[in-house]
């Protein structure tokens, strides 16, 4: 694990919510993206090392829809960088944690991604993240 | 916001959590401080430029003991490093967001922090935070 990469918070409408953060960050979001696998439109803004990630569904049942009903607004799940997602997701594997992706999948951001349930990690959504390279495509 | 400095996580038991965050992050927590005026006892791990803190309530009315009653454990807060934490709050304050400590108070890890309530920040509780240096004393 080598940073927070970026923090993901779920928020009901993007376009006031980016109005918002980049009140609060002081810079506006450098891009948004759209990934239709996951059922939600995203936007990035950075912070010195590390970046936020706004997550608005565009879908009435997937994760960040389910999550804004259950649980309302607020950080949805938080992203490591690490070097090498396929051996990360075998330690924390063989560490008891539940990984909810055993292979890696593209994720926005041009990231290799896989989760860890909550329910093994005190309750925190963790995203581990690796950027996509041209010898992976 | 220079970055993110740390991200705060609710426990129910530190020493448990300690070994779990020990699992994840690869690596021990480099300390351990009460807070007694927040009512917590913290730990925190070192996640190349960012932090981790654990937070476990030692009252049974505190701000971690209420947030781990209404929501159990997961992520309380986020940190971001400012550089100028009396003027930032000045900043916020004019954005319209509601600020909880319109001085900066001592916080753990050697800090001034000063928090920006979430119903103004999209559910998220965030913290400023700025390190207290020897002339602040």
């Amino acid at each position: 694990m080598r940073k927070i990469e970026h923090l993901g918070i779920a928020v009901k409408n993007l376009e006031t919510s980016n109005e918002l953060f980049e009140k609060l960050l002081g810079s506006a979001p450098y891009k948004e993206e759209e990934v239709v696998s996951e059922g939600v439109k995203t936007s990035f803004f950075k912070n010195g090392p590390n970046k936020i990630e706004l997550l608005e569904s565009i879908t009435t049942d997937g994760p960040i829809a389910k999550f804004l009903e259950k649980k309302g607004e607020g950080v949805h799940h938080v992203a490591f960088e690490v070097e090498d997602i396929v051996k990360e997701i075998a330690r924390l594997k063989s560490e008891g944690f539940a990984i909810l992706n055993e292979t890696p999948k593209k994720g926005a951001d041009n990231k290799w991604v896989a989760f860890v349930h909550p329910k093994t990690s005190n309750g925190v959504l963790v995203e581990l993240c690796q950027e996509i390279t041209s010898q992976d495509l």
